[in-house]
């Protein structure tokens, strides 16, 4: 097949406990074309670890000035330790046209967004807000307090799906992961993705 | 599965004998849930053929009627008689959550962009383009002249393609039809086409 775009830098977020991290290591079970985001840290490597597979270990002063260079897609510090995606990193898989993933808080998504719009935003959304609906339809037969605190957290989360792309509901793992593995697809085939490659071949003869 | 959208207008066009028609029944033949695009026509019925299943069959005074009030969502004259989709039969099956498609010339194309830019437009290029680039990658060996006329219908082409969504090549009729169905299934997951759902969902209940 021939290589038509560069590659696309999927971000697949989504609200806490919502089964990122599953979905993404179900995808990387059926599709190894992916590249899986490697993040820098400040966090001392584990027993087994290693650098540039489970993390680009740095110092906190080198992590720094990465921060201060604008050298990060995003950051966050959590517990005494940075956590961010080096974007030469990502931009360089890209370029070589490979698909690369990023999972990630919705807050991260966002930042990531900013700096690099040509991505492809995928919501991962929990499969209550159809129970939800369901107890909605039912009212009156459950408890009120608990039926409006549910459908508080709802509003947020489609609130936070707006900035999304797509929205996938990760209902059974296997469903989302084909979900977002149809959207890779059809990504792929975006007239804007590609018409650079037909025009280059069309312009690189003249 | 819950109906979370309406329908989508699946606008599947391109060059002259590109296989559009090809595709189209062979789509029909594996997803029969996407309805086709019945036209009107001032064209005498055929033998066996039927009113609402073939065509919409008018006087060309009904159909001229029709363009003054803008009912048609493109139309066109072939040899004395008008074809053209009536908008709201289109509509129609939209609202009832039923996809839609319309297999069509590329002027035709254009005009239900204006009318309906929310429709998916699919461009299916002749896969000539990519042998194309081997001729030019072998050039010498080869009439110039061929070459330079093959190129000015690649441009031509490509330029066309510039007003759709997605590029699908016609390399083998199977391998089209799995890609208008990948991007069948990707487009119906796309936030926003389905928030509205969500938002409608939480609102509904106050």
């Amino acid at each position: 097949m021939l290589k038509k775009d560069k590659g696309l830098l999927i971000v697949l977020s989504g609200p806490a406990g919502v089964g990122k991290g599953t979905v993404c290591n179900a995808l990387r079970g059926v599709n190894d074309r992916i590249s899986y985001s490697v993040s820098a840290t400040t966090r001392s490597p584990r027993e087994g670890e290693q650098e540039g597979v489970n993390y680009f270990y740095k110092t906190k002063e080198v992590f720094e000035e990465m921060i201060a260079n604008d050298e990060l897609l995003e950051w966050a510090k959590y517990v005494d330790n940075y956590y961010g995606t080096p974007l030469h990193y990502v931009k360089e898989q890209l370029r070589e046209g490979q698909d690369i993933i990023l999972e990630i808080e919705v807050q991260g998504a966002a930042k990531v967004k900013e700096k690099y719009p040509d991505g492809v935003f995928i919501f991962l959304a929990p499969p209550n807000l159809d129970e939800l609906r369901k107890r909605i339809e039912g009212r009156g037969t459950e408890d009120s307090d608990l039926i409006n605190q549910r459908m508080n957290v709802a509003k947020a989360e489609i609130e936070m799906m707006a900035q999304y792309d797509y929205v996938v509901e990760n209902d059974q793992v296997d469903n989302a992961v084909s979900k977002v593995q149809t959207i890779i697809d059809a990504e792929h085939l975006r007239q804007e993705r590609v018409i650079d490659y037909y025009r280059n071949l069309v312009e690189g003869s003249e």
